[in-house]
């Protein structure tokens, strides 16, 4: 097996995550080097893993041209820049999404990754999910018809504060934003969205004009209709369920549960809740994403996720924002050429 | 214990199974008479149970004074007129949904029976569902915080004619009415609505302008989102769900299964399917909710489900056709004064 | 359709449940008389259900000849000689279980119904119970291929008094027993039983000898393997569960539930408990053995639980009962010539 | 933290498997030195994953005072000496299950053992199971009252060859055992065992004298009785489940299953079935039980499975085959001094 040269800039929350992946558990990835602006913070992983180059400017690694590919994990608003160095440097390109919080600069970077001819893959790791994957393996084989209607439950346990609220941009755009995906990637090309929210269990994101609740629909091209529902709020854990209904058949994703262990009592039959953070809920994501990422590279085929789809979750996260904000159904077409 | 006089006008589809209740399952009621248009009906029936008395008139039963409270499960377009001469006749009444298909016509009934101070409860059977009321119990309670989110799922398992849709009133009307009771009695009163629909199973159904699958978006008073979806074709059978997600919790009704088999195999673990018609769904609803209605009119109570939940169920069916057809969300103070 | 005039004698519990659906649920048949040596019992009944005839002396229903099968739910210690005085008589006949608690007089009873060819069947309901009966015919069809190993759990929500155990014939022969017959239903002809017992909930059962917990293994005549486990307090409710495991998949019947509601909250999703008595999980078995036996006579049929049932049945608890005091494995044959 | 020094010895299949964890998942270890008579084999291991120092002899590692530790994973007959050895050496001991085949041998390692006052820690992997454990837990508690009916089922997707069976000891000493071993960490003590078995699937199996189903029940000093059922093959997977019924309550450690999904067609409800290996079912068991060793050493602790458990599983094992040869209840008092 040939083993792919790659390089982590961001070693953060998100960046140690791929960088332990990439050591651990993707023998056909070479771990070469890993950037962090805290070099500190990078050096230390670095020494853990035993990682033998770290920089503190990207742009060394760029310059470096046995590196074949890069995994951008920095903070959301230096993606699109580092996207479009590195892709005018030839790296092929993981970028953890969103790609930007402006549609401008998603441009700006795609324009500059197809001038290159790299490969971009956005890290919408949901889709890597086995049983999402399963669910849209069934419906795209057409064993259960044509899909009717989608539901998409996305509940977190907790809501977070009205600072991350601020900077997240807002629900439709940090949190919709995945389930947007989903919906894109189960049933196809979304044409109209309908979003309502309303702020129920977390009075101080009122203030940031945000929601901790919403419901927003979706009319997509191929007829079927669909529902997305968010809540900041399950205090049962975090919810995490799907279903493509079709003209033949349904398929559903339902929770994960922590353990298998029913107790009965007189009070009822009682069992275990969904893990509660997303680290515990789709690990395995991380890594089937980086996976497929690099032998897309290796195969030379276009990844799974690509540029485009990273550009169309945002659409439809300012097409839902808008649609909130005016109380009307939005046409993707309103917020940006297709 | 005292038992209540009732007649029965209509004995069809629906009247005779509340005709079998009566005589099987509720020992509080004495059914002395039956009505039927369509004599030969109404004879063979009363020969087979030993009801005493067959009439063809409706109004040879509200002349009799012994009669206390009638049954009212003729076709939809005669019982606006019906409940209007029982109520003028000093009868209690149960009546069948929907009161009309017509708000000026369910008006004039109401307006009849509050100047006689008689009884109407009208036929929202799955109120009477003991799952649905457990949940609504729970909610209610508040021991799972506020309602937050409601989705209620409701699907046939096939469609229809095209002469059934076009005498339905279509699907909003005929099919969604049931659901949008179920969302009043689940969260309380709905602001506005949000309706899609789509033909994609049923050809025929676009001849009649109607749809075989529908989204509906609730807002609620309280501030609460709700969902309804619908379709005409589940193949599995008679799909019947519903979730109120909850600040602190949340209760779910899950399908019934026909039979508790599971049947594991190479290719997987094999359950049964939900009952396939609503008969075998929901059998105990219809003997409960007229236990209910002997209770009410014996104890000088008010009925849990009224003429207002009949008319406000007919005001939401109209709400959803004027948004599906205009593609917007509507107040339901656009389509009547409340 | 001809209806089968047929007459109840022994109108107590189990009788009342006979006779109630023979009137309500069962239009095949033709209820003529019942009978109760309390006459004031019968006759309140009839009162209630319009029933023609009562008498408190089964032998005037046996010189009836216009009475063509009787259902005998007396008190235990009489089936026997009953079921030999209507043979006599040429009546077709069901008969309660069990059909005695020694065998010499099963052994009377079962000659006189070979003498004379009338039909006997014993009401070993659960065999007609939905679930149970589809993995029976899953079985029986060869499709998961041959049974290996048999597990039945029995156990009863609450404990009987030390008078009702004496009088009983102690757990293997009461409670047992029902579940030997289900083992034969399912997998085939045992050949030897080993019994354990043990008073762990109900001390003063140890008063009468009798145990409150047992655990009994089967080896089949077919080299099946088969467990069955009872328990006199299962607090949650009345658990009735089997699994038949085969070469080629398995065949589970869970526990039916209350209602499908399941709530989640901080400390686990919560669902509903199996009905608490008998008469809640299986009714509906009480009509179709009836309807199976009104069937067999009409047809000339022989029933699906015959005399050799009721007997082996017998033989099966006693076997289990000398296991469990020699504490050894006891084959069937050295109870009875089989 | 202070990591503890330790060597693995045999880097077969399970020995692997223990290797990869000690570097990848258990940061408290300091993996040192691996061994194993196949050089190459370890040392290509060592090579892929860092590791420092690879012999062939583990007399060598024994005679290093910077290992505190050995975990030992070499083939079964070789177990009870190496553990001697290592012993004598005064290095804490890990060692896979069966401590021995034979109890003469697994008495002189535990008397080595005892002699030099080191840990030792049998690998029982499955008391480490988290579902597992909190059934233990629970009933441990006395939450749900004492025990009364333990249930363990676990079965084989496929069945070995004739030469693994005559190897292994057969069923009872190869597959049951880890059952026995769960038995008594959910209920305790022992006293007494019957055991059946049949050859039912794999006729092959017959020629070794070993059978390919089993069913064994066990009466335990506080009066609970339990059943372990096993079969060779669950063409659905590898079925693990357990149930602890107790005087207030039960529970029950359900499949897990390789996914979340249902399907819904005309035909039934579909999901997913369990994993189809032990290595896919119990991952992380091997994980916790090696760092519940290192967390022994280091607070000075008895590990929660002892030599002495590991001989009590081979008791029980001798004491099935026993009975199954038999054909009577064996007490374990019979086979050996406790």
């Amino acid at each position: 097996m040939n083993k792919m040269n790659i390089a982590v800039i961001g070693t953060g929350r998100m960046g140690s995550v791929h960088v332990r992946n990439l050591v651990r558990k993707i023998p056909e990835a070479n771990l070469v080097a890993i950037c962090d602006i805290r070099l500190e913070v990078a050096q230390a992983l670095a020494e853990e893993l035993g990682i033998p180059r770290v920089v503190a400017d990207y742009h060394e690694l760029l310059a470096d041209p046995s590196i074949t590919a890069v995994l951008i994990a920095t903070s959301t608003d230096t993606h699109w820049f580092i996207v479009r160095d590195a892709a005018q440097a030839g790296k092929h390109i993981f970028c953890e999404k969103p790609l930007a919080l402006d549609l401008p600069s998603i441009d700006v970077a795609l324009a500059a990754v197809d001038a290159a001819g790299v490969k971009l893959q956005v890290g919408f790791n949901r889709r890597f999910d086995p049983a999402f994957r399963r669910v849209h393996d069934l419906v795209a084989s057409g064993a259960i018809g044509r899909p009717c209607i989608l539901h998409i439950i996305s509940r977190d346990p907790e809501p977070p504060s009205v600072e991350y609220a601020r900077a997240s941009g807002g629900m439709y755009l940090d949190m919709t934003i995945h389930d947007f995906d989903m919906a894109r990637f189960q049933v196809g090309e979304v044409d109209e969205v309908y979003a309502m929210g309303s702020v129920l269990v977390a009075p101080w994101l009122a203030e940031a004009g945000d929601v901790d609740t919403d419901v927003v629909t979706l009319r997509f091209a191929n007829g079927a209709l669909g529902v997305i529902d968010n809540s900041r709020q399950a205090v049962y854990g975090y919810d995490q369920r799907l279903e493509v209904f079709c003209s033949a058949g349904t398929a559903q994703a339902e929770n994960e549960a922590v353990d298998t262990v029913v107790v009965g009592d007189r009070s009822g039959y009682h069992a275990a809740l969904p893990p509660r953070f997303f680290m515990q809920r789709y690990p395995e994501t991380y890594v089937n994403e980086v996976r497929e990422f690099i032998a897309c590279v290796q195969e030379d085929r276009t990844p799974s996720v690509t540029g485009r789809d990273g550009r169309l979750s945002v659409v439809l996260g300012y097409a839902a924002l808008k649609s909130y904000r005016e109380n009307r159904p939005v046409k993707l077409s309103e917020i940006a050429a297709l």
